[in-house]
């Protein structure tokens, strides 16, 4: 879904590349322009760049990129690009190099650099950053798993003991020349380190300057666990409207914060993350040559060719059905396609509402009979449409269209049925619904539709 | 997909009602134990009550919400409702009841939820808002169209002028009592009220009290027009890691920020929304008739059907072809499935290809290009498993496994090319990929591998 701003209002600052003038950076790239790359460059944020250099090939990439020679800016188009283009622009970096770029940018942002680098490569720059502050905080971020709370988060916090007033806090943060990534809140801790509130900056300002902060902290903060997965954490900054979440230990020791852009990124992968597994595709960023995206696809398709061998060693039973009257087999496509097709819409709602937890309690039922009351009424509504146009087209033989008719009204009911409780059942056992629902759905559908369709048209043609 | 936070960390505050609580709620709430109920709430957060009673039924809703007698917790609950939600619990209210309820939360929210309330009420809540500042505001935002950055924006923002200096910024910050929406940044404007930059809160902090804002401030700050579709700004924000965006009019004035969890909100939204469409289904709490979600997916089988009925007239030109060997139509499921599927994968991908903005520009016939190939790979290596299965199960024919193979091969490759390339011609013509990918892919692919393979085997079993 794409729309575009109103072209009536000037843009407010420089907020990326037209098509134009990426074009236009792509042939300077080719051509090896530098200096007119550079003077490019010097008009955007390192945003835009890295948000261009998608549209350039692997090499184009690591030629712009090499081209760039302010460190900081840099250090914060390599943050920014895609995983897979940040490993080909380091690709032939020396390690020197890039732990340069490393310590220009946050720890949490080096350690998914770190992650997607070549594993020679990365080893040497883990060595090379040892004795750093940005290594050992590195370290700390790797010990999690990559896509859990403490593998996102960021371990420069803003906290102060209970005790404190709200004049000593802003003195404080006016003297520390720490880099507090994006910092909104201030997190109040008790003697044993333990996170008891937590007040915004804001807080801070409008109080007396001799007030405790515990006077104004908000009690009982919203916290996560570093084991907590990166979903449940977006969905609990979503719910309660955060900018930061803390990130705390099995004692309540603040670990780190997890910071709402984060959490916006998360977001956006997650749910594109969904809709490809529920088509069995992989993210070609990830998977980047043609045979292993060939390769992962396979295996949803094997589904596909399962059941295609059952569907047609069905068929081979009705051979003599089929031999008498040959235009039976017109249909097999139609009946197929309806029930497929009302079957994967019931799927996707179902994952759906898994992922937004609505009918995680209790709503399974009324979800799968809402979904088969659907079934019903579209399959009477297609199963008046193609009985009457098999009648007219084989009027000779009425009990044709008849079949046609019962067998999309029973096709898409069992449709809704399946496609909207395989995925509940999948949950339920402890597989992921969006990865599954999809073969299982089609195939289950496919098959039955052609039993259903086979063993009417014999039944009602006395064959 | 869900998962599960580590059982091993206790939670830090209250963070939602687990699958055991809402039970009890529900029971509670069904029985009309009042007292239960409300001593139930007081444990929660008005986000957990609101995300609780999306389980509940429409009259469960409505009795839990006329429970909360604190007026502030149930406008904070009404906030954080689902939109059909919020049109049931207000439906037997009288204007005057929404109306406080209204004034007690901020007007962009009080805007969304005017929108969700049946027309009849929404007109007299209007008339009865006419003086008050809350109805202003609501005015205002109501005259930009809902999914626009106009339509959820909210407009208090503090904004001084150039001139003023850190230390007065702070004063006066802590000198108001407007109820800044989480605030986090101050904008600067000029004498005309012209946005002219932007610092946040720990800059005027960190600054010398009489260093001027235009010294602190960073310059040509991110905006965004009232017209500019949420969408985009969920990107903007997205890209630049904001907190908050301006809007601003076509002279560069303030007229209010997007804050980032209304931008959480619209990402959340929006790749749901792809899904679906893609699917041909309608969210279920938008379309809640069952009536009217057939309705909606009707719209979308239509394209089924009429790729059906073609499918149906193909196959009956090939009537004497399948009599003589009624074994053929056994494959026709395999085919079209393989085919089928493996074009959805195709579109799948170029719908959130698309949605990223990854293929925008120049990458189009690379991105089919590939996708061709993976077509070509999976079609070697599925017709190779598909006609050894022919050949072994009819080895008297030979050439049926020929041509199942044959025919599995070209499928597969003709569905990549299409699958991926009908969304981008979409696009470029200006119709939503998402919405028209399914129908059209499912369609051209069928009918063409029907074609296919009928004359591939017509040719070679020599019929």
């Amino acid at each position: 879904v794409t729309h575009e701003t109103n072209p009536t209002v000037p843009p407010v600052g420089s907020q990326g590349l037209d098509a134009r003038t990426e074009a236009l950076l792509r042939r300077l790239v080719r051509r090896e322009a530098e200096g007119a790359v550079k003077r490019l460059l010097a008009r955007y944020r390192p945003q835009d760049i890295a948000a261009a250099m998608e549209h350039l090939t692997w090499q184009e990439q690591r030629r712009l990129y090499r081209s760039i020679d302010d460190k900081d800016y840099a250090a914060a188009v390599l943050t920014h690009l895609h995983e897979a283009a940040q490993n080909e622009v380091t690709r032939d970096m020396s390690e020197e190099a890039v732990v340069d770029l490393l310590e220009r940018v946050e720890p949490d942002d080096a350690t998914d650099i770190l992650g997607n680098l070549d594993e020679g490569l990365r080893e040497k720059v883990i060595e090379e950053l040892e004795d750093d502050p940005t290594g050992e905080e590195v370290k700390t971020l790797l010990a999690w798993p990559r896509e859990s709370a403490g593998g996102i988060m960021s371990t420069t916090v803003f906290t102060r003991k209970v005790g404190t007033t709200c004049g000593q806090a802003i003195a404080e943060l006016q003297a520390t020349h720490e880099q507090f990534e994006a910092i909104y809140y201030l997190y109040v801790v008790d003697d044993k380190d333990q996170l008891q509130g937590v007040c915004s900056l804001r807080n801070l300002l409008t109080h007396a300057p001799r007030t405790p902060l515990e006077k104004v902290m908000a009690r009982e903060p919203i916290a996560v666990a570093p084991t907590t997965d990166q979903e449940e954490v977006a969905r609990i900054v979503a719910r309660y409207d955060l900018v930061a979440v803390p990130v705390v230990d099995e004692r309540r020791r603040i670990l780190g914060i997890v910071t709402v852009d984060d959490v916006v990124d998360v977001i956006r992968e997650e749910a594109a993350e969904d809709m490809m597994l529920m088509a069995g595709v992989s993210d070609p960023y990830r998977e980047r040559s043609v045979l292993r995206q060939a390769a992962y696809r396979a295996g949803w398709l094997c589904a596909t060719v399962v059941g295609g061998i059952l569907a047609a060693e069905i068929v081979g039973l009705y051979e003599h059905t089929l031999q008498s009257r040959a235009v039976l087999a017109g249909f097999v496509p139609v009946i197929m396609g309806t029930g497929g097709n009302v079957g994967i819409q019931s799927a996707t709602l179902a994952v759906r509402e898994l992922a937004t937890g609505r009918v995680a309690v209790g709503g399974t039922l009324q979800f799968v009979t809402r979904e088969v009351w659907i079934g019903l009424l579209l399959g009477t509504l297609f199963a008046l449409v193609l009985g009457s146009y098999g009648l007219a087209r084989y009027s000779s033989e009425p009990m044709l269209g008849v079949s046609v008719a019962a067998s999309v009204f029973c096709a898409m009911s069992l449709a809704t049925l399946i496609g909207s409780s395989i995925p509940l059942g999948l949950q339920r056992v402890g597989i992921d619904p969006a990865i599954a629902t999809g073969p299982f759905v089609t195939t289950g559908v496919d098959v039955l539709s052609i039993v259903v369709y086979l063993s009417i048209a014999k039944l009602l043609l006395g064959l």
